[in-house]
This record gives structure tokens, sequence and C-alpha cells, in this order.
């Protein structure tokens, strides 16, 4: 049998996490969040954090900046080589069984070799603000401005790597706001559509 | 009771207006889409194929060129004038009942005022030349002109109105790739969603 992979691309805070690893759950597949960061740990080399920050996000909020940043003289940079493990992550993933991934740029790395249905999770400034409060608790940063910088960051990163707008409806095969219709519902279409 | 409301925003030859009108039948409420149209003709004195063309397109493909166009000395332009009209009758139907309303930036009309779910439905290029063609027949334009004409004119009308970029995930509860999913699939999701 062809395997049936479910992408969650998803805003910081919005609950794309919860939505993947629940619909993993009621589908009675696994979901690679946390376990992928560890794999590519194991074949990279570089650590969890780095991993986590690095291989969705930019240092710079610009994808342009970002493209000429932190290279070497033959114009490869550890983001680059961490883009590639991650790619080979995913695809060996991918190949192995059904499951679904979040994040990491598996829509695209996915695009053209394996069955996907392609999420996309998103919530407005205040829903996501009180997620990422009650997630993870308060900082000297107001909750906006954490959630813009990463929105810039993540944007540049996934423009830099699959030439895409991010947030493009285009992009996936549904797009869906948790902050209006919830968790729980979010999971169920998934799931039907699954 | 509150009445609740269906916006459907879609791409020319999506199958959105036909989603629109199964999911109304499921539902048991009624679908505005030509319906609407008669009700500007008979509010504003154009005629059905002006409001049709122009309640949603601008005749030129880009914002800005169309911000400037045909406009009278002071100001106004008979697509102004037009909005203004779509805009009341789609405040009042979304006011007397719950229903679906297909197009003419009904999403954004309603934003303040009603409670909605908005759905934004589109599909890829091939899929959506298939369609128009089996709908509306062969022309001398090739099909994917047609289409990239339209939803460059359209694109302009919602960003010139509404000043938000069309097919942003996030201006939507849902977006739906019709092309993928199929039209029964998409009519399943959002009943089950309303």
């Amino acid at each position: 049998m062809k395997h049936r992979i479910i992408t969650i691309s998803r805003e910081f805070g919005s609950g794309g996490r919860t939505i993947g690893r629940l619909t993993a759950e009621k589908l009675g597949i696994p979901c690679y969040d946390h376990e992928l960061i560890d794999r590519i740990a194991e074949q990279s080399g570089f650590g969890k954090e780095y991993i986590k920050e690095r291989g969705e996000y930019t240092s710079h909020a610009s994808w342009i900046a970002s493209a000429f940043s932190e290279r070497d003289f033959y114009g490869h940079s550890n983001q680059d080589y961490l883009w590639n493990v991650q790619r080979k992550v995913i695809l060996e993933l991918a190949e192995k069984e059904s499951c679904v991934i979040v994040g990491r740029c598996a829509d695209y790395i996915l695009r053209d070799t394996a069955d996907c249905l392609k999420v996309f999770i998103y919530a407005d400034m205040a829903k996501r603000a009180e997620r990422i409060i009650s997630q993870y608790g308060e900082s000297s940063e107001a909750p906006e401005k954490r959630l813009r910088d990463k929105d810039k960051r993540r944007a540049a990163y996934y423009q830099f790597y699959t030439d895409m707008k991010w947030g493009e409806a285009r992009h996936y095969h549904i797009s869906l706001d948790s902050g209006t219709l919830g968790i729980e519902k979010c999971v169920h279409v998934i799931s039907e559509l699954y």
C-alpha cells in the first residue's frame, strides 16, 4: 500500500503541533515533530536547540539578508547543511510509513514524491498571544512582538528555501483558522479528509 | 436566533459557486449568487452583465491603475457606486436570514456585523482550465490566459476595495483546494463546520 502523509505547516502559537499530534492519534499513525528533531540531531551532529531554531527560522527577518549571511568561502552555510539533512530525514520517513509531519517545509520537500494532504494552520494575533503565554509563560518581550519576529523569520526561511510565499492558501490543500474553529474541529476536518 | 452566514470567495473556474449552491441545499438555507446580481440590478439600475463583470473585476489588472481610472470630476466611478449598492444588498441579506453568499467581497463587507464562516475555494490552473472549458466552452483565447486575466483583475478589485491581498489564507476561516479534494468533499467539510 502506498503511504499517505499529512504535512502540517503552522504559524507559531496556532496550536498546529497539537493538531498534528491529535490527528495522528486519531488516525493511529505516528506524528513526527520532536522525533524529527531527534533524528536530524543524530544525522547532522547539530544540537537540538540549534535545529529547532535554525531549521525553520532565518537569523534575519528578510530572506535577502539571509541569502547573504553566515556563508563560507564557497557560499555554504550551516543552515544549508541543516536543510539538506532535514530534507533527507523527511524523504526517508515518507518513504517508510504513513505519518503526520509537523513543520520544516515538509509540504515543499515532499511535493513530487509522496501522496500528501498539505495543511496550513494559523490564527489571529490575539489568540496566538494567549496561547504562547499559556504554553511558554511570560517573557520580557510582549507576546505580539515575539510572534511578529517569529512570523517574519519563518516566512523568510520558507521563501529562501522554497521560493514560495508563506501563508498563501494555494500552496496547501486545506488551510484552517484554529483560533476561530478550535483545535478539536481542525483535528476532525483533517482526519475526515485523510 | 442569530443568523449564520457562509461567505464563499473563489477563484474563477474552481467550482466555488457549485460548492456554495450544494452546501446551501444540504443545510436547507438559500444561496445568493445569481439572485444577488438580480437584487443589485434592481437597486442600482445597472445591467446584469455589467454587474457580473464590474462587481468583482477591475478593468485593469493593477489596483493602482484601477484607482485612477474612469472617475468623474469628484473622483467617483460607476464601480464605486456599484460597490456601495452591493454592500447594502449584502448587509440586508445577512440581517434577514442565514444563507450562503458567493463572491462580491461578502467576507470583507460582513467582517464586523455578522456571524460568518469565511471560505476560500481555489484550484490549480490545469483543473480550472478543464472546468471552464466544460462549463463555458472553448474561446479564441487559451483557457490559461483567460484565467490569468480574471485572477489578476479579481485580485486588483479585492485589493482596491478591501485593502487586503487576495488569496491569503489568514483572511478566511477555511481554504480548500477543490481541484485536489473534489467538490463533494468541500461541501461536506463546510457543512460540518457550519
